[in-house]
């Protein structure tokens, strides 16, 4: 592992679904400067929709690689706070995460095999005393603190091989051999973000590649940048998007208002000449 | 008092009703760095509604204590800005307060009996010309940085005796011995934090303690944590929250739209036996 | 060029249209802190309308000017992502700005006449592979952070003397010789920032001065502060702003809510005299 910045110095991350109104977030903070204070943190986001772990996996997955060596993400959507839900942290090559075992590190998971999973049983480590109804102050946030400031996480608690995994996000084939896929996000331009990767569409797009039915509207051009739909911001086309997934998008309009769907929603991608089954 | 960093390292919170769509946290946060370039910028909320100075002086109390020894808390809600209300510093063993004397560190000052209070006069802190409409940015933004600096209290101005006060937070008795008690904050999870804390609470909720009426509803479940509800998401029920308040809560759902209340309504806490008088 | 800072240890502003919800702001926080890991790192907003370059030029000309000198000013509102239109760097005594050339710098460009405008073509700074849809992690992040670590903006590519601009601020004579001034930017408290400077008003409003005209109403009160006008929050009044501008307010209450007006909107300034032509 190369720590390119003193340990010291590290950053930290936050994810949580506290909103930025209340003083959740700052008291965060607080404790973790408290411990570490040449610490550098970064807000990922407050804005996950209360108790949704699965966009704050997602969220996490798109942001946490362009971190450096050594960053610490913590990680707060905890409908079990205060049950014996565990603390866990993960630890990668490169990254530190800390959260609860509720499936929030499912997709680092998939996408780093070699990633160690520990039990944080060190309460030490804890702000005394614990409160029931906030861990991110009380438990996560010293956590993250204390690997900031250099503490490995084996000192924190046993390495465990069943962290809480969600339904991994690619897509599934159908009788018909085509993919039934899924929007995991859509964004705040109304972009949605599909679980389509290169690998799925090796052809690309109509007309030599393949079309995605969507809403009962089909989408069959796939534009380099969104400029280059031109004028036309009804029109709804792919796009390969930050993430290295699919994007539905639309020029200067919100492609969920135009297609109608939201996080969750099915896409069925198919041959052009196909008909939905 | 124990610096735990260096006095140029010093953390800086702020807290405003300014929102974050506007320039003017940024702007702040510029005249603090401008000062004190290695100043540590933590946001408490900019989230409070506009003027409203009891919700800023409860978000305060809920999380300054877990900052570092040596913090800074700037928090401007200000609806006397430019008029002949005091600029003040309060400062306490371990943290200092900058803001406009309108009760904003009320609720501190309660906590902190010894605390002193300072009218800032010494204007040769502050930015140049000085708005009419931007305390935050000319006079307390860099004061904080002062202060930040290593400036001492005593360098500002005069202590003062009568800084403004709002209400005491506890709850008052009734004719009958119930307690007249508030709703304080809503969070965003619609959980309601009351006035109440252990003290009045010396037996619990009922079997062996006590009930709470609020809206035309009884309150007599005191959980241990949310999930301790289990699926039944309707159930409003008591926990002791993260700042030793007792919050009404519910389990994955607002219990503040469950019960129809929101900030200010009242509660009452009477024996399990009673009946609302 | 006076740095009062070191150049590790450079100031980071951010301003773009990607809201606090997605992950992308963190994500241009991250490679940041991967390339200049003692940035320090301000959030100016993320809050303008998606594609609003005038309303993020206009936050950028309230807001930096209060920076230390060697502040990196990173602006991201980008309908162009991914086409031809160019990255640039401006470079003024004290700050330099990076963002897309679509005039988000124009009203920096008015004010500092000195400035020197590069086109950004040294790809080598850049994040690889580019992606076609978020150039501020891509681009403008690595190229701000490589400034914060302290390159010359000669060394990212070749000046340029024709960044787009758009239409200065001022207001314009109509034929009676009155002022056709508009509303650049109503705030979150309803203050409606007029592009009316001192000069305009030589001799303040009515009854020595002129009186404003806007939607219907006539506004011919120059308060000193908001609680002069008292309690009557329907009194809309004029006001020197922070920023320089006349602005239109009222006390504890939106002034654009009261005169039913928003950002582009007309007002013409006129003798106190004369009637609405």
């Amino acid at each position: 592992m190369t720590m390119t910045t003193p340990p010291d110095a590290a950053v930290v991350t936050l994810l949580t679904d506290f909103g930025t109104v209340d003083h959740f977030v700052g008291a965060m903070k607080g404790v973790v400067l408290a411990i570490a204070p040449r610490a550098t943190l970064v807000d990922l986001t407050h804005g996950i929709a209360p108790q949704d772990v699965r966009a704050a996996a997602f969220a996490l997955l798109a942001a946490y690689d362009v971190f450096p060596a050594g960053t610490v993400h913590v990680a707060v959507v905890d409908p079990g706070v205060g049950s014996e839900r565990r603390p866990i942290v993960v630890a990668t090559a490169r990254h530190r995460f800390v959260g609860p075992d509720n499936g929030l590190f499912s997709y680092v998971l998939d996408r780093e095999p070699d990633a160690r999973v520990f039990h944080v049983t060190g309460s030490h480590f804890f702000r005394h005393p614990v409160s029931a109804t906030f861990h991110g102050r009380d438990v996560f946030a010293p956590v993250a603190a204390a690997l900031a400031a250099g503490a490995a996480p084996e000192a924190l608690g046993a390495p465990i091989a069943d962290p809480v995994r969600l339904d991994p996000l690619h897509p599934q084939a159908d009788p018909h051999g085509h993919l039934r896929a899924a929007v995991l996000h859509v964004d705040r331009f109304g972009n949605c973000v599909t679980n389509l990767t290169r690998e799925h569409l090796p052809h690309g797009l109509a007309p030599d590649g393949a079309v995605l039915e969507v809403n009962g509207r089909t989408v069959s051009a796939l534009r380099r940048f969104y400029a280059e739909a031109g004028g036309n911001a009804a029109e709804v086309f792919a796009i390969w998007g930050s993430s290295n997934f699919l994007e539905l998008s639309a020029n200067r309009a919100s492609a969920a208002a135009l297609l109608g769907i939201g996080p969750g929603d099915p896409l069925l991608l198919r041959p052009a000449g196909a008909s939905e089954p």
